[in-house]
């Protein structure tokens, strides 16, 4: 009766090709770990990345998609603007959106806060810390911890300058003095986003088990939706009530 | 896998047995209404009112229950304050709460939102359309239409004087000239919260199809609960990180 | 010590020149109606239009506004992207903008919000009232009234696709059954945003005294805004604390 | 044509009486510090403690107070509810509160919200940082900086059990590896709330010139209330529209 979720894992795939550090720690894509994991929890999972035709997110592959993953870094200008604008219309429509680190400076995020998305970073191979603010969230469920600890990241810092978020599920500490809104909910049309912030490309984030547990718990929220058709435009005529 | 919910469906229970028309509209209280379609959805369904011992809510019952529904009305200050208490300190814990109608001036209510509840009212058996404003949410699910239209209700008026809605579900339009902030979600210690405005002890509300189905879509969605467990008090020492 | 705050009231102004009903109403514009009311608030006034050059948004006069008012609605494709995007630049720092009805579709807002801003509209002179849901807020400052009733104007009704507002002020109910979320505060950058859902160009809406007294109001919240300087980017290096 | 603004700054006033480093620290009670700024900025300010008769809070002292501001610790529970039920009125009312450091835990705190305002905590005197995460707010105006750095500070950590906040102002980072929302402002009835999580009674946190401007600005934010009446209970009857 519950269907099976539809997911679609996208990636850059760029670091993963030319940075030697991140092809030894991630040799088939940080979106074949994630996808490998989500498919454990008998998602139906499909991947896809910028060098495909149409980036890989043609119709049919969003026909197809409940919940989209994305993660990007260097090559954010390279997304077309045609397909963001695709992408964009199907999270108004209903489809789910997680995005994951550097995809916060993403055309398709950006796009849909309105707001620049801009943020402090430092690159120390630093501790963060992320709390759990909404412990009775379905996103934190199965964690049984207060606080998901990295022993390296990337450190993101405040002030992040993007709209006030539904709901703040985590907040993150940095060894080095900063902290951040690290897990965050929007709505936007009838679709439901989450921003999650690790994990930097060097880092082994993808491979910390709480980490995946919370992308699974969010795309299981994410398609958690009643999408109800609404209608827009001119009602006709003045009925007596 | 998914474990049965368990609900409690609580009511004063004094209007069905005191007033003629109520009487015949809900001989077995409306409580009765809701428990038995609420069992339709395989929830595992408990009766509890105020004339029983403890309210019918004792420790017991509690630790049987994940999420309580609420209707009161003329007797709110019949409910003792230590089973006020006890539900409270349930509801902080992670215990989900429904809150009907003239329960916005319940104690426990009261006790969560911190204000005063208070709202304007007319009873003219007069129509009500409750409109959907976020039309992706869980207790919203399968409802298939914009707004849900009862032709006759009593009218509660803005100001609805409680806290900010963490989500404004459902807003309801009234023939009168009045509106109101009708189904909406409130979060307390890892309780999930929702008030849902309809129904008057003399309109069937509670036999209308679209009304039960938010009602068991707002039980679903208070047991989607992490419960995360949570520490409070002294940390000591300050660690070297 | 209070400073001037600087006024720029921005017009499509087109409808005035060539709606016969329009030009009788309003003959120097709407815009030209709001601006005398500011002016007598000691606001420093400017007005600007979409037929002038650069739409009379040039960067000088963006230096010299505080808060900006926006009311379009037959011509949002005549706004040239680059004013657009000097004007998002300028809210993301800090310039407080009022979004004016039929402005919901104008490209400033709907860049700013991310989502279609899309909702249902009748014309058919229908009564309105705008209930005040939160009675503490400045923009609602001397009122003294629990709604203002408007005897003739356009309805909007809901599904309104906006994200979630930071605040909701006003809530409209309308005589032919529809409501709507017609007075709501957002956040973007630094910038402080104002939607108000009246007036449409054939009804006398910004003649009503609590109609002009809430943009007054709503300029005076928009300005009121500390404006921190804020850095994004590289943090280096990480610091022994 | 701006009205002083009265505020009543409270404290319980027993550490400084008996703990030797609390006196030498704030020889006249942490209020009198706080009371000196205000007066700086022209407002009429009132002192008020525990040991003075009903608290120093008698309807009279009310009547004449726009904002108050709240220190308590150790005796909590020698507040009578008497009082706390009279502060309580006049915050729904419309007055201002401004909730200090282990005011958290305060009778009139916790009624206002519901839960239980738990916390974690530990005494060390170590590093805080509040970093502004609404650079736009009232509340922050003047700090012409990213975040206050306190040297030493209690520390408090999440999750902290309150509602969610309006809005976040502050989120404070701690040297151990905790961090804190610090700075929340919520709405109750008509009254403004502010809870700033600073000063420890063994640290000189009210002697920093930024924490100062804060709680002054937060006052004047919270006494910039529109406070407009509004009217409870039946309307009758309905009327032809």
């Amino acid at each position: 009766m519950v269907n099976t979720i539809k997911v679609t894992v996208w990636n850059e795939f760029r670091h993963e090709k030319e940075m030697e550090e991140c092809k030894e720690l991630y040799p088939e894509g940080m979106h074949s770990v994630i996808a490998e994991y989500l498919s454990e929890l008998n998602m139906d999972v499909n991947k896809a990345t910028l060098d495909e035709a149409d980036h890989g997110l043609t119709e049919e592959v969003l026909d197809n998609t409940d919940v989209l993953i994305w993660w990007g870094h260097c090559a954010h200008n390279e997304v077309k603007d045609e397909v963001v604008d695709r992408v964009h219309q199907r999270v108004l429509s209903g489809m789910g959106l997680i995005v994951l680190h550097s995809g916060h400076f993403s055309k398709i995020f950006r796009k849909l806060m309105g707001s620049s998305c801009d943020l402090k970073w430092r690159c120390a191979d630093e501790k963060e810390r992320l709390w759990i603010v909404k412990p009775n969230h379905p996103i934190v469920k199965g964690l049984n911890k207060e606080y998901i600890e990295l022993a390296e990241e990337e450190m993101y810092g405040e002030f992040f300058d993007i709209p006030e978020p539904d709901e703040i599920i985590f907040l993150s500490w940095f060894e080095g003095g900063e902290l951040f809104r690290s897990g965050c909910t929007f709505s936007r049309g009838r679709g439901k986003i989450f921003y999650f912030r690790p994990g930097h490309e060097t880092n082994p984030s993808y491979y910390n088990k709480d980490i995946l547990k919370v992308i699974g718990n969010a795309v299981t929220w994410a398609a958690d939706n009643s999408k109800l058709d609404v209608n827009f435009g001119n009602v006709q005529p003045l009925e007596e009530l």
